[in-house]
């Protein structure tokens, strides 16, 4: 192992810019920037960071794209699962925080560099969830956390900078941003009360579309396999193309408030059309296709695995087991799902699929039973009630 | 008990005026007509309603208000467990059903009257929900169901009907519209397919606001205390006054497929823009004010109580046991919830509560730790990771 | 289809003797009998079926040997949830009738006769297992019922057959015995009450060893591999073998009262030696590998997995999707469990494993820690708290 | 508050023997002994207890009787929720240290001492569990824990403790022993192993009854009342009555292994007659009186409950709704429960009860049915597995 390496776990923004010079030029260690992308930075973004990092001293730079293996991986359980945590979150930075710790964590393992740098401040999730993933995959990694550590508020973290001699955009962080491929998240003055909203200029994506028109989202089991009819060469590439389509309709934001790993409860900004349509439309799909009791498990399964994933638990092989039971339910989740798209909103319009258990040959809700008599749902009825009739029986003077 | 007597459970639409006439004509019983009102008729349809009953020749008619009481036994559980059925249908139909029947069951009883009838059909919910709460109610009644029995479609019952002199509005039966307390329900051609959407002309309230307001929605200790400031004599009353607040503007309308009691799937249409507001504001306070675990079992225990409920099965005592732990949870469930209307849809903007657990004074999400240190983040971590860490330890030969 | 055939669900007891002849004589049909052994008949017991069979003039007697197969479908499953319902019972009846419901329904379907029968009565769990498993695996195929249908008592079927020249022994059946690989379970005039427990004459297999002995159990991927380092053809062998061992000592007997599929209670005795040390033994080695909420999740999906099987719900798709999360947790389930047997009980003494978590290298309870100090702890304890810190804090004036 | 003064949670031990002289000698305070009491100390053992306090040269001695309060506010609900850790403990000592920590808080409290000492180690479960509890019951006290601070073992604590000239009997604890109203734990160089059970001289109470007799334990809404027709004037003086009975004849010995709140696994040996007994024949009396989804729910909540209680989290408000729910479930929970004692195990041989459903007037499981018809049954069946057979006419081609 080389001692005076650490490896940055590097976003471009303020806090790791910050952690690139105090780690040179304050602890003397040699700066390897990473930049884990989880699908939420262009090619001419990256370029853009990467000579950012280049201008802050850092020793190299270098720049993982995780969109496909974060799909794979996180992302697919997620779609499986229809997981929004509190019915509201669709997980966008919960989950790929999993991905980036883990990307970082096994470069740093691979080049056998022993020291890991990360942003996080002391009063958020992200710490955990970096400490925990890193140390499990990279274990006996000593993890150094400047802002943490030092507890530095912006205003000092500017200072340090600006004497240092960086020049950066410092204005533009009025809201701490979060790309990703599963949505982007939006922190700012707001979010740190409990009642009020975000402003219109608050959101990244301007609403740019009016109007409306439909979108047929495919799936094959359980996964998006076309959008309109066009295939794409991963499913990531089609969630990204949804979300071309449906953003600028300002559809997907949303303000979520939870718990926290830490115990407190925190608020953030988010806007994710294209998570929400395809978890939408995705359960629609489900609600025709499956029993009753598998998406009833799927609801309970869901919600923890959803919860674990947040608290940053993906190694558990708990999250494994259940990964598996999801998968398992997918077999027959095949179709197409019809979508309006709107300002601020979609409607599902319906489904159409070979595996779809509405089926009128066996008998319409509420028109006609074509399989089964009165008298047998009279008996039905009579030996379902049998319990509550004895319990009511016994318990009962007078009902 | 009076043989010759029957109570009919009348709502004043196709199906019951038929089962009026038959069960005096062809089955020449004593035919006494109830209406049990769930908050969904003004006192003038219940003057038509009462009107048309005796056009069709019954004994007599009979009004029972139970709104406030299906409030107070069923609705209230509702909006503690935020109860929608797969993330959809606030239950309308289903918890008023259970309303109506045990409210016709009490009535028969104490009119010492052992025939009940009621004019569902073979193929739906509403049978089974009926028969099984009036066996349990009144036992040893016996229930009369014409439509089912006979296998009648609507043409069949109209052409009864005419053959019998009864003049009533045949046409404007396209859907089927049912009004309550909890929202309307609406069926059709097109919730007989699985892939077409209402049209606008089949939802019952038109469109008839546009522009945006706020609403200020209050609650104590989970019930619904105040609208914009303004408090009422029972909350049935502030859900009446909301809706007329919100349904103009079209919010709540969607189509639900779910599992019925009988097995086969079912599609209905619904508008509900109050059980909406309510349910989603009720659960923005209590994301503020519960702790991760209340929310987490109020989810599990609530999915179940929704999908009971829905089943018919709330004279299970576990629905009583459920009802006791929701009701338990609602202690600091007060405080007020800002709402902003527009066409289509709402949106919560945040709360205001003095059992908000969200309090800058212990710490603030993702930006300042006043409580706690970053070395104790640390030791949690590291304490929290310790089983993963040993069980990848033993695993895995090279992580 | 033949329309004259019938096979019937053959045991040789009472009831499906009663069967053989009266479908015969008075029905007419040509009669199929079947015997589907789950583990419980001996060559010579099933000889001596063939023969008696034969006596009541059926035209044709098949043996259908489903042991393996059913415990690779179904007996599997229950070991690995560790699974007893209401926390006594191995489900070994409610199991073993799934699998023959399907043999025989399977083997109608071949040989193309569209007539199954059997002998339940109207009061019991079978009637719906058998009707429900059939006429889904073999559609549109009649189901005939006799004694169910004809409400008999054991008296009246034995005044058949003796009337019809039937010439069995009448007197055997003061208890109800049903023997399969995982248990036998035992009815009499005492499970008929809810105070009563079964004489010692009453248990199929009587106490012939005293002292007592130690066995090893060894397990690899959950299944069991070994007893006493004896390898076996086929887990089911290791079962029968266990059985041979442990059964003389009066182990696992008790007597469970549990809720039936139409709803009344229901009392059962049993004795499953080898079920309960499978269990008990899987269960403990489960403790050492498995991480917490491994263990948790296990719980709460086997008490389902249970319920439904004992309900009938074999075919749900619910039930293979938990099967595949069983299955997944059972990758490290591998190791020896030491078990002392001695009259009526047995003492799980320890377990064996590579993987078990247990490992003083990390540490041990209650004395030291080795890979976390003290300080860890506090911080973790702190952070841990904090959420009810804040929550009592807001709550409480004077603690 | 008063800085010089800590109060010392004293159980006479080696621990807590060397805290109270080293927070005396080396940390010059002013130590109070507290010894609370859970049900495990005779008068005689406390004056025993209190006279080596007061040799250890504390300041003052104060006992506790927590006995009642700790049955009212945790055991009542262990026995409701029929709690058995992973089936196995029954958290005899988990559930003690929570009245124990709120205990000294509350003390600590009310005397204005701001500092409270115990004697955990830095491995187990205890600090945590003290920890926690007396932060927030008695907030910004400091916590002081020499023995985890210090990282002692048990021989650095007996010289320091000769060094300081106290004589207290250091051989004794061969085995650390824990008695409460709930169990007795017992610790020793076995439960440090996964293979090897604990010898016979370990086990605090020896074997002292053969031959066996009959128990009747009746409990009232879920309460135990009586012990053979004997009233008490507590639950908790019932429950020591039964261990009376019930210990000498070596029920209830078992071994523990769990999951700790640090994340290492733990063994732990116990002996609890009374418990297992009490548990037992509760559950018994519940799965007659209980209908079958009360007995699922209450399984879930339960299995939940006593996991947080083990983990310290009793503050959770989460636990005070389970409990609602549970007490809830008890209102019919009275009758008889006729328990054969033995040596080394018990049967539950019956129950009687008013408000057993097991009710031969309704049905009698096998045998009759008196409420119902076959053809009912029919009718049932067919309906309950309308949605199997539509899934598998959908997805099988040869079934």
């Amino acid at each position: 192992m080389n001692n005076n390496k650490v490896v940055l776990a590097f976003s471009g923004g303020l806090d790791t810019s910050f952690c690139a010079v105090y780690l040179s030029k304050i602890m003397n260690l040699e700066v390897h920037a990473v930049l884990v992308n989880t699908g939420g930075f262009s090619n001419d973004e990256i370029l853009e960071i990467e000579r950012h990092a280049l201008s802050l001293g850092v020793a190299s730079f270098h720049h993982i794209n995780e969109t496909e293996h974060y799909y794979n991986t996180v992302v697919k359980y997620l779609i499986f699962g229809n997981i929004l945590k509190n019915n509201t979150y669709p997980l966008s930075v919960s989950a790929e925080r999993i991905a980036q710790a883990a990307a970082i964590a096994n470069y740093s393992k691979k080049q056998e560099i022993n020291k890991i740098a990360h942003g996080s401040t002391g009063a958020g999730n992200d710490q955990v969830r970096f400490d925990l993933i890193m140390s499990i995959l990279h274990p006996y990694s000593e993890i150094i956390t400047p802002i943490r550590d030092l507890k530095l508020s912006r205003t000092e973290e500017i200072n340090f900078l600006k004497e240092n001699g960086i020049d950066m955009n410092y204005e533009k962080a009025t809201y701490s941003i979060n790309k990703g491929l599963w949505g982007t998240s939006v922190g700012g003055k707001e979010t740190l009360t409990s009642n009020l909203p975000l402003p219109e200029s608050a959101w990244p994506t301007p609403i740019s579309k009016s109007g409306e028109e439909v979108v047929i989202v495919e799936f094959e089991k359980g996964e998006i396999s076309s959008i309109n009819n066009e295939k794409f060469a991963h499913p990531s590439l089609a969630i990204q193309h949804l979300k071309l389509i449906s953003q600028p309709y300002g559809i997907g934001r949303d303000i979520h408030v939870g718990d926290t790993i830490i115990g407190i409860k925190g608020r953030v900004g988010f806007e994710a059309a294209a998570p929400l349509i395809i978890i939408k439309s995705h359960h629609l799909l489900e609600k025709h296709n499956l029993t009753k009791w598998q998406l009833y498990w799927k609801d309970q399964l869901s919600i923890w695995y959803g919860n674990s994933l947040h608290e940053g638990q993906f190694l558990d092989p708990t999250m494994r087991n259940i990964e598996k039971f999801l998968y398992d339910t997918q077999e027959f989740i095949s179709g197409k799902v019809i979508v309006r798209l709107l300002p601020h909103r979609f409607v599902l319009e319906g489904i159409e699929s070979q595996y779809d258990l509405m089926s009128p040959k066996f008998g319409s809700y509420g028109e006609m039973n074509n399989s089964w008599s009165g008298e047998d749902v009279k008996g039905f009825t009579k030996i379902f009630s049998n319990q509550l009739f004895m319990y009511h029986s016994i318990h009962t003077k007078d009902l």
